[in-house]
This record gives C-alpha cells, sequence and structure tokens, in this order.
C-alpha cells in the first residue's frame, strides 16, 4: 500500500505538505536534494534500501530540556490536560509528520506512545488503549513499525537499574513493561524489539556485584525472548550498545562487549545488535567500525542514526549530515547484503535552540538525503573503483599454497617456523591507505 | 632460596645497594617506605602477595626516545660494539638491578634479551645463547621469570600485522618467533607467556578485512598453545588488551573484547588476560574496571602495573603512584583469592628527562610502596569496614523467596509481571556512594 | 560571631545534629574524621583556612533528574503549593543544613533563592523579599554569603545566549537579572559575585559571529562592573571558566583564555577566577594546573570544589574525595598565601541515586574531610620535605651570571649565542618527576 | 617565474613526472582531480589561494619509527656515508619532489636540512652550506621558502625545554640554533618564521616554575624577534600553539593561550599564529574553531594542514582529506580575506605501513584536492547560498536603534534592566543550525 499523508482533527504542521524530491538545485529548503525514494540503486529503490524510521520519542516528546535548562520547544500537541488526551494528540501530530516526511517506519517505547499509569494494569490499559489507535494509524496511512521497547530508565525505580537492579521488586516492575511493551510490539506487526540499557550499568564499582548484575540481565533477555516467542513474536532481538550516561558505565558498552555477551549465554540466536553512531563514538569507535563488528559476526540488526559533536562528551543526538559516516556506513552493509529487518532509524533530536516547528523537518530531510547520497557513493564506489578488489588482493597469498593450509589447519607451529626459515624476509608491503582514503573522496 | 645481589665483571649500579625498608619516616630515597617484604598480611607476606616483577625492555632498553625526541638516556650497558657482547652486558646490569631492587621476578620480550639475527635460525641461536646465560643468572640469584614474550611490533616486516598480517609470509616469521620464544620460556621456567598485539588491528578499515584476520589471530594463538603445551609449557597463556597505539584500533581492545574473543574460539580454557592500567584507560575503562570483568570471567592472569596520565591521550607508561588505583586493585584481587600465577610486573619507564640511573631505582620504589600500602589498606577494609557486607547487602531481595526463585530460573515473563502488580512501586533505595566512597578514604 | 544551629517551624533532617569531629577511627558516617574547625594548621585555624561554602542549587533545588531521567529525590521542603511559600521552607531547610554541617558560607543564583516572577520587576520583588529573608536568617546564625549570581542559563529566553545572546532583548533581560542579583549580593554582605556563562558560546560556528558576542559579553562585563561598584560592591567579581556544555563551545573554555580575554578588555582590575576541577578536567587540564595558571596571573579569585568521573565526558559534579586533588590545589593556594576572598564552594550533587536525605550530609563530610586533610598534608610537604627547595633549585643558573642578566633582559641574542659557542654542551639534568611523586606518597 | 621540474644527479622517483590536472573521471592515482592550478577562483587562480607548501621533514627525514616500532621506509636519498653527503642527496630528493608535485612552497628545520655539528659553529656552518645550495635550487627551480624554523625539540639537551629550560646553558644554545635558524630564514628569502614549542611546557607541575618558564619564553621570543628584525627579516614571525605531546602539557596549549600570551607581552605586533588541524583537535577544538579565534584577533598566519584520528589521542598527522574540514576552513580564511603571507603547508606524512615511495604523492595529492575542493564550494557557498547573509540577521537587533547604542557603549546596566522591563519576554528565536548544516551539504 502506498503510503497517505495523514491529518487528525487538528493539522499540526500546517502550510508543510508532503515533503518532494527537487534535486540538489532547488532553494527550498523543505524538499529532498538527494533522496528520490523511487529511484533505482541496483535493482531496489532508495527507498527499500534505506527503510528510514522516524522516533517517537525525540521528534514528539522532546522538549528541549538539558541539565542546564528548562524546556524550550512549545510542541502544540502537548497542551495541559489529560493525559490520555495529550497521547492521542501527541499520535495524531506523530501520524502527520511521519507521513509528510515520507518515512516508512516509525518506532517507540511504551512510555512514549502512553502514559504511565497508577499500576501495571493501569499503565498496560493505557498502552493497549494508544496501541489499538495507532493500529488504525497504520492501517489508515501504510505506516509500519520498525521497532518497540519500554522505556526502563526513565522512571526513578530504575535509579540503581532495571534487569540489574539488586532490587528484586525493581526487576519484576521492568518484567512488566517489557511484556506490555512486547504485547505492543507484536500487536502493531513490528519487526524487531529492542533493549537499551541505560540503566543496567553501574555508577561506582564499589557498591556493585557485576557477576550477579549481569547474570540477571542474561536471564531476564532469555524470559523476555521466552515471551516474545510465545505471543507470536517472529522479529529480531535487538540490543543497542552504550558505552556509558546515564551510568558511569554500561554493561552493553560496545559491540564487541555485547557481541562476546549473547554468545555467552547462547542469546546469538535470537539477538542482534542496534547500532547507535553516536554511542559508537563515545565509545572510542567510529560508527564504521561498530558495524564492522556487528557483520563480521553476522549479528548487524539495525541502525539508529544520527551523530556526535567530536568535541562533545555526551550524546548529543545530532542528525546525521556527514556523507563520510554515510559512505562508509553503506560500504559495511552493503558488502553485508543491506539491511535485512533493520533500517535506518533517526535516533536524533534538533537542537535545543531550534524551536521552529519546521526545525523536526529540516533535520530529517538532512539526514535522509546524507544517507541517500551515501548510498549512492557507496554503490558507485563497489561498482565502478577497484577498492573492494585492491582489499581483497592483499590476501591474495591465503587463497593458495601455503597460505591457504594455514587456513584450514593444516600447519603447525613448527611448519610455519620452517617456511619462515626457507622463505627469509618478507617483502615490507605498502598498505596504500592514502590511495584508499583517496578514492572515497573521488566518487563523493 | 633466598635471592642474592649480583653483580657482573662491572658493577653498573655503584653506590646502590640492596633498597632497604625504612619505613615512612625515612629521608633516604633509595629505601621502601611501605614495602616490607616479610611482613605478614593475612597469612601471606607482602611479598607472597604482591609476586613483583621488572622488564627487561623499558628499564634496560628503552632510552628516552619519543616521536618528537632523540634518545636521552645513556645507559652504561649499552656501549657501542658488537650486539652479543652488548646483550651480555645489558643481561648483566639487569641481573644487577633486579636483585638490588629486590623484585623475585622479571619479564622478557625475545629482542630484549637477545638482538635479531641474520635469519630465523641465526635468530634462534643467540636467543638460546641469551638463555642459557639468564638460566645461570636464575640460579645464581634465586631471581625467577614471571613471563616471555616475543616482540611482533617493532620490526618493520610486522607493519601490517604479525599473526594478522595480509602477507602469509609475516605471519610465518611471526610463528618462529613465538616459537623461540615458547622455547625460551620453557627454558626457564616461565609461569606464564604472554602475547600483545600492537600490530594486530587496522589503520583503516577500507584496507583491511578484519574477519578473516581475527580468525588468523585465533589460529594463531591456538598453534601457539598446542606448541607450547607439547614442550612442556604449564604454565598461562595471557592476552594483553590495549585499545590502539600503534593501530589505530587493536584487536584486543580491552578485557570484554578479549574474554568474548577467547570464549568464541574455544581459547578460554587456557588462555588468561594480562591487564595494563594505562591500557585500560585509554579503552575509556578504569583499571579496576578491567580487573572486575576478568575476575567476574575467571580470566584474570595478572597485571602490568603502571598507569597514563589522565590528560594525554597515549600509553605513557608511568610509575604507578596512585593509591586509589592500588586500593581499589587490591579490593578486586584479594575478592578473587590473590593472583595465582600471576603477579604485579612493571611495565613503566621513567620520564624522557629522568636521565639518572637512579631514577630507575626510584621509579621502582614508588610503585612498589603504592602496590604494598594499597595491599594493607584494602585488607583493613576488607577486614574491618563494612564494605564487602554492605555491598552484599544491597541484593538480600535475590538471596530468598521469589527473588531466588527469579534466580533458578524458575519464574517466567508473566510470573514477574504478575508480582510487580501485587506488590506495587518497589521502594527507592539509595545507592550510598558518597557512603562508600569515604570508606577509602578514612581507611587510607 | 559564632554560628547557631538554625532550625525553622519545620525540622528537616531530624536526627541529625550539629556535625562533630570524631576523628579518622570513628564509625560514625554523619562525624568528621579530619575536619577539626578550630585545629591550627600555621598560625590559622582549619576553618580560616578553608573557608568552605555549601551551595543553594544542587543541594536545595536539585532533584536527582538527567537526561535520561526524572526526578529521583524527594525534597520535603519542596512541596506542592504557592511558589514563595516552597521557596521560604527551601530557606528554612537550607539554613538548617549549613548550620547543622557548620560550613560558614554558602553561594546562591537569584533562580535558587525566589522563582521567576511575571515581569522584571515582579521578579525583583520576589528576589528582595527572600533575601530580606536570608539576611535575617545570616543574622541569627552567623552564617555569610561567599558570592551570588544570576541564572542566566536555565531560562529559554537564553537558549542562544545571555550576554552574548544575537537577539538585544535577551541581552537586556540577562542585564536585568545581573542588576538584581548584585543587588541581593550587596544586601547579603557576599565577599564576590560570580559569572558563570553556561550558554555564552556557541552550538555552531556557521551561524555565529564570535567576534560580535565576545565584544557584547566584556561590555555586558564592564556594565555590570560599573553598576557594582556603584551601589558599594567592594567585593571580587569571579569568571567561572567551563569548556562546554550544556553549549557546544564556551567563550570562558579554561583558565589562560579568561586570563586573556580580561587582560585584552582591561577587566583584570576588578574579575578573577573562580575555578571548577570538574570544569579543569573538561578542559583538558589537571585541576592543579588551572589553579597555577591563575596564582601565576596574580587572579585565583575562589574555588568550586567537585570532580568530575575520569571517564564521563560531562559534568558529574561529584564531590571531592581524591586527597591528590586536594594537596596539589593546597600546594598551589599555600604558595600564594592562601585564599583571601575566595573559599572551597561545594558545587557538587549526590548522585541522582542517593535518595536518602542524609546523603547530602555524607557528600558534604566526604569533601570537608579531604580539602582539611589536603591541606594538612601540603603543609607537611613545605614545612618538612624539601620538595620546594628541590624545584627552586632547578632553576639556580638564572638567580646569578649571565643567568641572571638574561633575565634583567641584558642579553640579546647574538650574546646568548656566543655564549653557547663558548659553554658547549650543557649537561642533560635529570627532571626528577619519580622523586618529586614519591615525596607525595610519603607525606600522605 | 614558472616552476621548472628538477632533477639532480640521481632521479629520486623515476617514473613520476609532473603531476598533471586530468580531472575527477580520471583513473590515474598520480593526477590531481580538482587542483587545476590556473583555474580562476573569484580574481585569483587555485594557486595563488592556496599557497601549498611541502614540508621537509616527515616527507625526506621521516622513515616510519614510532614508539612501538622501527624505522619502516627505506629512503633512497639516506644512504649510510658522510652527513653532508646525506644532506646534499635529501635536497636534492627534495626539490626533485617539490617540483614534480608542483607546490610554490616549502618549509623546513635547521636540523633537516643540515646536521648537527660539533659545535654550535660547526653546526652553523653546516647549515650556511646547505643553505647556499638550497637558494640556488630556489633561483633554478622557482621555489619558495614559505617558512623556516629551528628544531628545539629533538635533541636531548632541550629534554627540559628549550627556552624554558630551567638550566641557562641550555636556553643558550636554543638561542643560538634560532640565530642561525633566522640568518637561514633570510638567505633564503624566508616569508615566515615559525617557533613550536615542544619542550616548552612541563612534564609536572611539581618540579616546575610554571611563570618564570613563560616570563623567559616571552623574553626569548623578544630577543630573537630583535635579531631577525636587525638582519632585515620583515616577514611574520608564528606560533604553532599544541596543547600536549612530546610535554605532558605544553604552554601554547591552544589559539586563545597563545593570543593572550602575545597580547600580554606586547608581541602581537610582530607574532602572528600558525594553526594546526591535528593540534586543534587534540586541544579540544574543532579546526575552524581554532581559525575563528585568530581571524577574530587579527592574528591568523599561516596554517599547517593534516588532520588527526578522531579516536586516537596523539599527532597522527595524516593528510587532510575531510572536506568538511576544508570547506570549513576556507569559510573562515575566505571572510579573513584570504592567507596574506601564509600557505597551506602540508605538516602530514604518510602511514607507517605507506612504504612505496610514490605514496608520498598520493598523500600530497589527496590534501590539495580536498583543501582546492574545498575552496571551491566554499567560495559558491560566499556566493551563491544565503549563508553569510541569514547569518549575519541573527545580530539585526544590534544595528539599529537600543542595541546599537549598547554597542556604542550609551547604554547603563540601569537602563538595560529597564528595557527589558517594558519590553517584556523577548522571542524565542530559532537557531536553525539543522537550516545551516543542510547547505553545506547541498553545496558540496
Amino acid at each position: 500500500m502506498t503510503q497517505q499523508v495523514f491529518t487528525g482533527d487538528r493539522e499540526y504542521f500546517p502550510g508543510i505538505g508532503k515533503i518532494p524530491y527537487e534535486g540538489r538545485e532547488s532553494d527550498n529548503p523543505l524538499a529532498f536534494k538527494f533522496y528520490e525514494p523511487n529511484r533505482l540503486v541496483g535493482d531496489k529503490t532508495m527507498e527499500q534500501h534505506l527503510r528510514f524510521a522516524a522516533c517517537y520519542w525525540h521528534t514528539f516528546c522532546g522538549k528541549g530540556g538539558d541539565p542546564f535548562g528548562e524546556d524550550s520547544r512549545i510542541l502544540p500537541w502537548d497542551e495541559p490536560g489529560e493525559a490520555m488526551a495529550a497521547a492521542r494528540a501527541r499520535m495524531d501530530a506523530a501520524f502527520e509528520f511521519f507521513t509528510k516526511l515520507g518515512v516508512p517506519y516509525y518506532c517507540f517505547h511504551d512510555r512514549d506512545m502512553a502514559p504511565e499509569g497508577t499500576s501495571v494494569s493501569d499503565s498496560e490499559r493505557k498502552l493497549v488503549t494508544m496501541v489499538e489507535l495507532a493500529s488504525e494509524r497504520q492501517k489508515e496511512t501504510g505506516m509500519k513499525l520498525l521497532w518497540g521497547t519500554a522505556n526502563l530508565f526513565g522512571h526513578p525505580r530504575y535509579i540503581n537499574g532495571a534487569a540489574t537492579n539488586p532490587d528484586f521488586a525493581a526487576v519484576t516492575h521492568a518484567a512488566a513493561q517489557v511484556k506490555a511493551a512486547l504485547d505492543a510490539t507484536v500487536a502493531l506487526g513490528g519487526e524487531n524489539y529492542v533493549f537499551w540499557g541505560g540503566r543496567e550499568g553501574y555508577a561506582s564499582l564499589l557498591n556493585t556485584d557485576t557477576r550477579r548484575e549481569l547474570d540477571h540481565l542474561a536471564h531476564f533477555l532469555e524470559l523476555s525472548r521466552d515471551y516474545g516467542r510465545s505471543i507470536g513474536f517472529t522479529g529480531t532481538y535487538l540490543i543497542e550498545p552504550k558505552p556509558m550516561e546515564p551510568s558511569k558505565h554500561q554493561y552493553d558498552f560496545d559491540a564487541q562487549t555485547v557481541i562476546g555477551f549473547l554468545r555467552h549465554y547462547g542469546l546469538d540466536g535470537d539477538f542482534k545488535l542496534n547500532i547507535e553512531a553516536n554511542h559508537a563514538t563515545l565509545a572510542g569507535h567510529s560508527f564504521s567500525h561498530e558495524l564492522q563488528m556487528c557483520t563480521d559476526a553476522g549479528l548487524l540488526g539495525s541502525i539508529d542514526a544520527n551523530r556526535g559533536d567530536p568535541q562533545n562528551g555526551w550524546d548529543t543526538d545530532q542528525f546525521p549530515t556527514d556523507l563520510y559516516d554515510a559512505i562508509q556506513a553503506w560500504l559495511v552493509v552493503l558488502a553485508d547484503g543491506g539491511l535485512s529487518s533493520g533500517g535506518f532509524n533517526f535516533d536524533a533530536k534538533v537542537r535545543r535552540e531550534s524551536v521552529d516547528l519546521e526545525d523536526i523537518f529540516l533535520g530529517h530531510i538532512g539526514g535522509m538525503d546524507t544517507f541517500a547520497r551515501g548510498l549512492e557513493v557507496a554503490w558507485r564506489i563497489r561498482e565502478r573503483s577497484g577498492l573492494h578488489r585492491a582489499k581483497q588482493q592483499r590476501y591474495a597469498s591465503f587463497d593458495t599454497g601455503e597460505g591457504a593450509r594455514f587456513e584450514q589447519a593444516k600447519l603447525d607451529l613448527v611448519a610455519l617456523r620452517d617456511l619462515a626459515e626457507r622463505h627469509g624476509e618478507p617483502a615490507h608491503t605498502s598498505g596504500k591507505q592514502e590511495w584508499f582514503e583517496n578514492l572515497i573522496n573521488q566518487y563523493l
């Protein structure tokens, strides 16, 4: 079904229609310069490759507060009054935005969509009500759910952790939220379900039994997986690494830590990784490194597209505009055969001082243009430049002869030593990094 | 056997005798203020707990050069002339230093002890010659070898990696070096054997097949392990994590990455980790975090004791003087039952401008005093303060009742949700971090 | 006048009395282990040296919210209701806390003490009302005001800056707040007045005229100074450097940047610096470096005592517990003759999960003990160790002869060259850093 | 005079001729894709705008050693033998490279060009000899000297500093080197003279009198300036900021620190700044920030074009390939009226594993293409996009009316307060950062 623009009882973005593609010469800030959804790149359209999603939290719940300042953005759908009425208005605004922007997917936390209730069952009822409305909206518009999740970090009951809370009572509340969020995700046909452990970590090693907490975390994920499967969830479970913030140290530090954790606890059959660019750099890695580690392990699930500030040590969640990041991400993803059930979700927020309502369109347009162009450049590099071949060629000595026998485990250490003795000093071969880097700019 | 002070044909540190313990009121810079080898801490002496080692490379080969400056330190044992004669002089100096300082252990790379030869077999012969001399020196003095290793990062044949080099010929040379270094380690009764992969990583993802390289690395370690076992090595193999430098990114990034790697490739039965403080902080972790991750996994092998500079982003390898680091390290190590075959090896160097020969004594004395005092404070904290009990108490809800059933995997997600509903909002409990931190200062 | 414990109509910290000094063997967490106010260190008491202050904002307004989580701390003085009634309750709690803790000073922002009104004049009236009450409380208790300031970063009118806002209308509001805050500071006998430019900086260079904004900032400070002097303020104006957060880049990046700014605009006669430890480390400096740069320039005003987390890149504002920081700070401050009108203000907050009311006492006690002990150790190092003399001795070649003539500007470049030619290669002298560092631990 | 390709007795780069411009579709790695020297951008050619320089040190003296590895690059001009013969061969290679690459300028340290002698006067003689040869080469080829400098960081006599050495004798040697390097720079018609204070800083505050050292540094610069002027040097003196490495902390930390220093000591009439991209990021700043701070102060002198690695905390000195850096640099430089006596000098080195001789061409070609393209994009942004106007418009309230009177210092704090009261709450205006950022990508 083709996506339909949705407007509820009130139009929240008057004067802004469906965002058109106008090409790079256009002076219209509210038009795509590079993202042309139906344009073919190889045998898939841009839309099929990119699988863009917008997020519910930053865009419809975020009001611009920061640790030193009050809220700055006035959200017309957020008027004082009854919480469920506000949730309905927010959902109308969200679907209007999604469909005007032209993203096929969205993502949400339980508490983005429906307010916390007075009890577990009251919270559940509120969420069910909003999920029913979202389901209708999806049918009306053709929008799809990339993933759902539960917010296990905002409420003060989670100050000491959710699944890793030293108090079992808090763990049970985390379980209740995950159960309801899985129910919601299944009801909305979500293709993935995400865990982000913002409070799963420690503030101080002095008061923390890390081993016990990690065991709890793994068991919690097992129980969640089992429940999801029991209600018919066939999608992918995703863990999103982040090294720190709000915790001093978070258990899901980076891709390698999470991959090791999943394998150790036997969770790697059901769980993959959701890689966020800003979290990668906070962990001391490049975005493409984290993606590469995941595809090497066959565990890349989805992508949270944003960027940090290279001079700032916290999660700035800026809209991604760096074409190098986009190209390098696509080089990794294309080599992996593309995203399967994942997508590019904009876990990004406009700056606190971007208080115009149109600014959220501008941020998303910039991000979508960046990844669309990144896709095109990466595709051309793969098709036309010799980059891939040159990289393979560096390993040619392992493709035949004794090198191949090494890979086949047919040589022992003494045999290797004897080959070294016979062969004498190996050639010192240039890594040609400058050549590789120049190629990227030539194709950009 | 009690350690004997060794002096060769030439005394390299005239005027400096065996370093005595004089207590904290002493004005003698060349005396220990806190390290009293025979002092009992619990039922072991300080010497037995601390298992100090000095390193061959920084202390006897390092001359103070840096990326912007020439060598600054004049080593009296390093006179122009024939390389093997210089190696013998260096060994005399080393054993004189070890025994005057009073460390029971030392560590070395193949190339520290003997020069590179003109061929694989020539390098082997040179190493064997020096190992025979070292063996004599050990017998004369009572010195023991904590670990040996091969230098697979200095020679230009390893510019693109050693075990992970894209050229198989370079891999064979790495194998030859490891074989000879294992032979040497066994000959000297080494208790451990270390791998540090300074060139195992990448400078650019564009030209690197990380998956293939990691498979090569794992296979290389398997072959090395098998060879070592075949010649009677019964000690522990150690991998030393470091995130970067000299490579942009090193595969052995941090403890969790290495633990995941060892488990994935089935190497965790033979390999443990050698944690270096400065590498921990370069990876964005605290020293104690890395130790804790290892002990949680039962994989703490040994410790490279040093420190980085919090304002500098490279491996400064300074002598450890921070008592907090020492106390926190000991809190983790004591909870793990102490070091078994590992030790505290000073992988540390005096500053480039510390050109007096006595400065290497001062550096080691400061480091040894720091860890001796850290041991004593940590021991008192464990014995007398309520820290450990307070930490355990935070998890009491998992020790009995439904929490215990959760740990025994007897509850599913729905059961947890029902408990949450019945229990209502959990108490919001203080983490008491300020209290825990104040305790450390009270006992320091 | 001796300080009196204050309790208002309601006691907010029942069960906690005046915090006593009990010494390091005490098991009472609510007692000082090292801070003994009347103990003489040299010819001044600890209290006179340390000039401790508690802050109004973190301790009485901060509720534990962070970018990912809701408020966690329940403040008994912060009950729903009329804003001015809440302000009065908060002030009662504050003075009860100050006097039970036993700090002689406090600090505040305008909006900590009184709520924002409906207009400039309404805000002014509210502040005046609260200042009158604070003045009474000061008289009753003997408490003194270390400094006042205006909060020019919280309100959304300052999203693009306060004094550096591109919109002149916002600048006028900043001026109105500073005027009222200066009035309040004078009324309360404040010894200093602080400017912290949390929004004075940029989020992007693309949209910012940095030169024009800095000119505005300097002029704004001139006008503020002139107004303060016109109403009889004879104290010190202070600028507090911070490199970033909430802005991407803040103009008052570090001590050297601020010192250069003050001198360039001729403000260094009236303004000094307020150095915060956590801001120092965010700028890539050590705390003691920032203090040293200030004392070198004769511009150290006051200190915001706290610490960051070495693994986290944002302002964690933890209570200071690192004795090395305290010792090194005191070495710099004692060499400068001590603090004059400044003090040690705890710009620190308990962790989000430290939800017990007593935790704010524990945090302050730990911080006060740390700086008290740091003072004692630094004093002993100065009195008894040879540290200071050894440092001076390194420069002895400039005290007489040609070196002294160089300092007196009596030698030109050619003369220096000729001395080099005559003298030949200089001695290469050890910096003895290891010796200097060992000394600190010996005296700790 | 048009530049002539130079080849000495031996051709060091056989098979490589003058690097041609072939456009972005060319498959020739040894051709420019974007840099077309004679192409007009505005009323100047690319060559006139860009003023490219190659450096003597990395390219002709650097052999690929790093703190963990031996030299890797074999330089055909660096054969064993007499030092002056090697210096002549190196110079032949350098001029062959400069002229084949087609850069109009070069830069050098005294010790790059001529070896250290056995005494001050011997070093001087050696340098004079090589300078005479360089002078001939310049005449033959048309090459020009962008700047000269003295290496005051490599020799161990400078372990504790050069101008800031605690030993006056070392200061005199630094003076001797600067005198000779100034003589050389004048003899070669150098347009600038650079000071980089790699050892002017500290390793520990404990043993350092920073105030005295900074006074010495300033006086040293005065004497150097006076000597240069006395021998007819009319160019610009440049200081190159760097925050750390090799020192723990360097006095010339960043642009603002150096600007403050120059102004404080009255040196800002003769000295400007040489901004290096990699040093900017090590200091926690963006490259464009450092450039902007300089142009705001009227003190931008020249540029060292390179880049660091965002994940590595040391000076990687990579060739600049990031087009964003280049565009943003040009936006600042064009707003300042272009470079005057400065240029873009490639203080960059090929990776240690780039051992092919052609790699140094590839690195420079990539860098030159990057800055040529950055110039073109920035020029178009200035000419065609509304970026500049939109930025100015944000400050319109200061162009007339009360805002203008504020800038003219005609309003006091009370007047500002009254305007705020009358005006009421200011509009909260979007900073439109997302729009500004999207523009850059549209023009790239």
